[in-house]
């Protein structure tokens, strides 16, 4: 089995799901790690989630997709529109996708603890990051504190998070407000740029990555019905 | 009749009523949806949001245009400057103009529903879409709930939405705030950019869609007697 | 008499008084519409307000200037500064200048509607467009609702008016807070242009004219002793 | 005497005492006007109202600069600096400089009628303005309507006012806060312009002059010894 | 010994362990002073911050590790990513990792001044000293003064502090709010800037060194398992 | 005696202690005027003024040194770190440093007044005025007034004071708050501009001079072991 190897080849790292995007950063995400996502609106952040998650499910890793605001079914709809062959994992459920409530900061992490128990997961996303400090919270210490917890925790149970942020259109942050960045362990960031003055081109870049070799260059990447492809060797203009 | 053959041809897709759109889009908008139809003032979004109720109509799909600011008898004047025979559609019940009372969100929500009931509508317009969220909300997190619970109706009433919402002038945002972008399931972009230093042109931009595999290129498009024509393959400069 | 002809030929379209700009608007300005003339400091609104009912009283049209910082003399002076004859339209009272208080935005609009009446009016001009808002709304839905309230009232009364509305220096907006343009009919932009690095230009541009096939020009003007002149041919670079 | 010549020959003119100027705005300021003369620091603009208050003493028109920061020695000292025999004037009480109290707007407005009454006053220099607004008032209504009282005040004194007013470098308005432009009958900028990389130049800029046919040009414009001299015909660049 | 060699040669000069400055900053950073680290997430910080230690270390002087948001084996595993040997030193106790809590600034103080006697240490690394001002003070003058009270502590103690800062992306800022800058004795901006339109350099800069003749270049770096080279000889572009 | 031919040559001028920038400004500062002495972190300001000082000491001047965040032991060491024989002018009490209490600006005036007098002052220095207006004033209004009773106490003093001043990195602002350098008597600006892509310059501009026919040349500068010498012909580029 092709995710055994992967394993075994290489412990300390986990399979991005994007073709392409492993080989610039090590083979993988840094295991037990958590993986800000950001971009702006209409990036391809959810599908790059659900390829992580569909990744770990062809590898024998279970996954959790928590949703704060579409609703499950929407969710799985988009995973099914690819040729991932979602359903089956869905309904083997070595991927879920869950929408807790949102009261205390507290309370939604004992149940993505619980969640994650329950599910057996090694990967996580969470869409959106957003709005988990939004509604929690909104001193930067605090948020900052609470991403320094939710890290802790998933590092605990030896799961890798990828966190899909927003970026407000035309902001130079790397998140919705310019300093969770500076408390994760990894930032890739999608992002739509102009190429000339009528095309826009599709790119990645991997600001950060704890522990990780990896190179500064703006990585092409296109999205068909096999989900995202990243360009690694390519240039974007 | 050519409204059922396009249903019968893509269920999941419902024609946009913009000559030259639906083929950018693979057919038309998700069928269910809501769609947000962003620009500054001037751009042409209510002929957009017009053209898109008089196809349903022609289509054989009832639709309704919520005005929120102009008086319906502006808005179906409006409409009747083209020539699209839309005081037929209005005279026909096919399509209606209502300016509902804001009070709460909630009120407003249920009026919209039965709206929807009493006019067997497929299809609805909501002009503009900035007003709901500067008279009910002011905090990100409501808004982008309520949007999301708007959303879902749509979806429950199998119901298209096109919602039209102000950008100001000089802002980088796809909507007024600059976080709705992130909730909706669509974002299409009316613009009018400087060509060169003292001609502008009209352009359209497909920013996101949920499930649709678009491009990414400024579309130049023309405002007639006819209404809206695109140029999906024509360049802007 | 002119004016009688100019109604009968064009009943749904009112002549600008501005030489030339006439024929980039389909005729004139939307008949019992409010249209919106922003502009920087010294950008010529003022006369380009003058000249709309100067037009108008040559026309056989009454028209009021409504004056909200500058005292009636001096608009009157000012108007008497051009080859316009005004004097006579001033002794006729087929052009009025009016300054009324402002306590409630209710009294106005009533102080205004009496006006109109007393001057059988079918031209108005508020100057500043822009003390109305800062006077008596703080709120951006307010002044989105007044403004529709005094776009309905004029169209009831079946008067065209022109208001005048500041853009401060360097603001990308076309109105004095951003939002208004959205809820005008119309929006004309005059503005002072840097043509090279030591010389400035007058332009004028319409950014918006409900149910009109306008250009999306920028048509550079001149202010002489006569008034302002529109050149809707020439470029202005 | 020149001055009456100057008087007889466009008793609507008043000279600004600025070499260079006059030709530019038909010959002067219109008389018993509120001119607004804007800049950064250091862009020479007291020597530009001081040398206004000299011409009006050579030509027999007395004259009162108000200061609201500086000492009164302190602005004699400064226009003593210049070969204009500025002495001569201060002992014959032509030109008067006075540093009035401030606590209510009110009572500073009598207190300038008094000092113009007293002192036989045509022309006045307030330094700053900007100080006026600042202390008296926070609402850009209500210092728009002082800005308006003081301009009637000056009119009905048949004086000329040359208000000194700053602009916040690196701000694109042409006052302080940006609103006072639109309500003043005169704007004249002064600036220090990048010439190339390393040097600057001086400019001056007439951007508005009630019922003045005055060019939109960058005027070059140097300080000697002799004070302000303009190059009406000359480029900066 | 190297080390010892090294504090012979230049008593006054502390090397910052980062091959290639020291020789563009006369040695090495002025023996006893704080020195400010800034840059936006990604730049490198924590492994310049570890560097510096290890360097120390290696020289024979025990440094301190004060991390304020990670845990200290997070920071541990990070140098031991590196060729440093610095299990070696951790184990030794030459090079402590250290997570004060954090409640009033007096105390904090306390705690890190105990804990240089405590671990005998001649160098101290903060990270993130963003932190310290966020928690404690919301006054630009009481964060002045604590920077101020801290730079005389290690002074005191003959200790050399690297202060690990964030720049928030997009900001022109030397540090998080843009004042800390004023009071420390050195600033180093680590950064990453856009070489072509898809490829980005690590960038190093000395800003600010007390007494110190350093040179203003952009000096290029790089991070490899060997960590941080600078090269002050070369060219980013 | 070197100083006192120079005082005796220009009684009205005071040199600066900078090599090249007297001639620039006609011999030097106007004595017993106010300069600001503006410029970000790392621009020189402590050196432009501690050499002011020492200009003044080798004339037979006496200076005090008003620090308000750094110890003055620092500042004594930063001076005696260039070769101008400091020690001996700080033990001949020609050149003092202080650090005063700051509670209320009515006592500090009256602290630094009782300093100049104890002292023999004729220069005066205060690093940094920043943190005057920070501590004393929110107010702009107070703020001015404050500035303009120390110019005033200067004078009836007859001291010259050269006064600290922060700008934020990025701001286009010639002091922290962009409205001070309207009131002083002189500006001068230290930068850190960029020549080319990686290298940066040190410039001087004299961007204002009470009563001074100064240039409004970038002069580019460069700090040695004989501190600030500044290249008024040179070209920074």
């Amino acid at each position: 089995m092709a995710g055994k190897d992967a394993v075994e080849q290489g412990d300390s790292r986990i399979a991005t799901g994007i073709a392409g995007l492993d080989e610039a950063i090590s083979g993988g995400y840094p295991r037990s790690s958590l993986i800000m996502l950001s971009g702006k609106c209409g990036t391809g952040r959810t599908t790059f989630g659900l390829q992580f998650l569909i990744e770990g499910a062809k590898k024998g890793e279970n996954g959790v997709f928590v949703t704060l605001e579409k609703e499950p079914q929407e969710v799985m709809a988009h995973a099914m529109g690819y040729s991932w062959e979602a359903k089956k994992y869905f309904e083997k459920k070595m991927v879920s996708v869950v929408k807790p409530d949102m009261h205390r900061f507290d309370s939604f992490k004992k149940a993505l603890e619980e969640e994650i128990y329950r599910a057996g997961a090694k990967r996580i996303v969470i869409d959106s990051f957003s709005l988990i400090s939004a509604y929690f919270h909104e001193d930067p210490y605090d948020v900052r504190r609470s991403i320094s917890d939710l890290a802790r925790m998933v590092r605990r149970l030896d799961c890798t998070a990828v966190v899909i942020e927003d970026i407000l259109e035309g902001s130079a942050y790397l998140s919705y407000t310019g300093y969770k960045e500076f408390v994760v362990e990894g930032v890739i960031v999608l992002d739509i740029v102009k190429k000339d003055a009528s095309t826009f081109a599709r790119t990645l870049y991997v600001r950060k990555m704890a522990g990780t070799n990896h190179s500064l260059k703006l990585i092409p990447f296109e999205i068909s019905s096999d989900g995202i492809t990243a360009y690694p060797d390519a240039e974007v203009f």
